[in-house]
């Protein structure tokens, strides 16, 4: 059966940081102030894209995220090939992960026609579409309505796949 | 077979005015200059917003564009009940059609509780959703990178019917 999911946001605020512990870290026990063990819209979101095995092909307008950047960094440190396509106005907003990222090593480009790059939505293996309103902020998380839709569907992935890729081709700086 | 549908955006700005026309009005001729006759991304989506035969559920952040808002006049007109769920700060805003919509006796409610009330969706008779990263605004379909995926899946539809349900509920003025 294909994965067929919706999350809501926003969340519980819980804590995340088991998802990053390696295996010889567990059990793992974290000592901040955080509820810890419960499963949110959030946990769920960052499961999906930890369960990355070989790319991650991300186009959102704003990524301030620290947990998400942290998420990405680990895919990297992974093996996982990385891209990430974004908003040129957006990136350069203080709070802005895309810096960070870059200096990592991970591979953005941004959005150099359209007025804005608004997409949300990611694809995980070439496989996995997570798509939606939710930017990648604290704010979109933490505090607005926001959905996500999660699918393996192919007549849904694929055009998202071909999209991605045209967009990536279409804003190549070099 | 399930409709499962990619629409993306910008799109070539076309003429919709003979999606609008009545049965007596046809063959449609439209003397403006824009093209005529060329389906695009938002010519299906004023499609299939058009098709709904009872209801019109939508829960949109931003709604400033006039075809969508004529989309929804004329489905009240032909006895179809349409709610629109909306954000508190955006509908305020200059060029916003939230204003006229409640004039001409639409159902209006506005998120009380979220900082920002940021789905971009809509149901159609229960049975079809349309959801993504679109703002209902000019700027959202003739400039800006974004999509939308259009599904009768019932897995799909029924989480964003509940969503639609408790937030409208949870946002009575009365
Ligand atoms: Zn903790
Ligand atoms: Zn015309």
């Amino acid at each position: 059966v294909l994965l067929k999911e919706v999350l809501f946001f926003p969340t519980t605020v819980t804590c995340v940081e088991h998802l990053f512990a390696s295996r010889r870290d567990l059990p793992f026990s974290c000592p901040c102030s955080l509820p810890h063990g419960l499963e949110t819209s959030f946990t769920k979101l960052l499961r999906h894209l930890l369960s990355a095995k070989s790319s991650l092909d991300l186009c959102v307008f704003a990524f301030s995220n620290q947990d998400l950047s942290h998420t990405v960094l680990l895919l990297q440190s992974r093996g996982v090939t990385v891209r990430i396509l974004t908003d040129k106005d957006y990136m350069l907003i203080s709070g802005s992960q895309i810096g960070t990222l870059r200096r990592a090593g991970i591979c953005v480009r941004h959005e150099m026609g359209a007025v804005h790059m608004h997409h949300k939505f990611a694809v995980v293996d070439g496989r996995l579409l997570i798509t939606g309103s939710l930017n990648w902020t604290l704010t979109a998380i933490q505090s607005n309505r926001e959905n996500i839709l999660v699918t393996e569907e192919p007549d849904l992935v694929r055009p998202f796949v071909r999209e991605f890729q045209q967009l990536w081709e279409a804003n190549n700086p070099a």
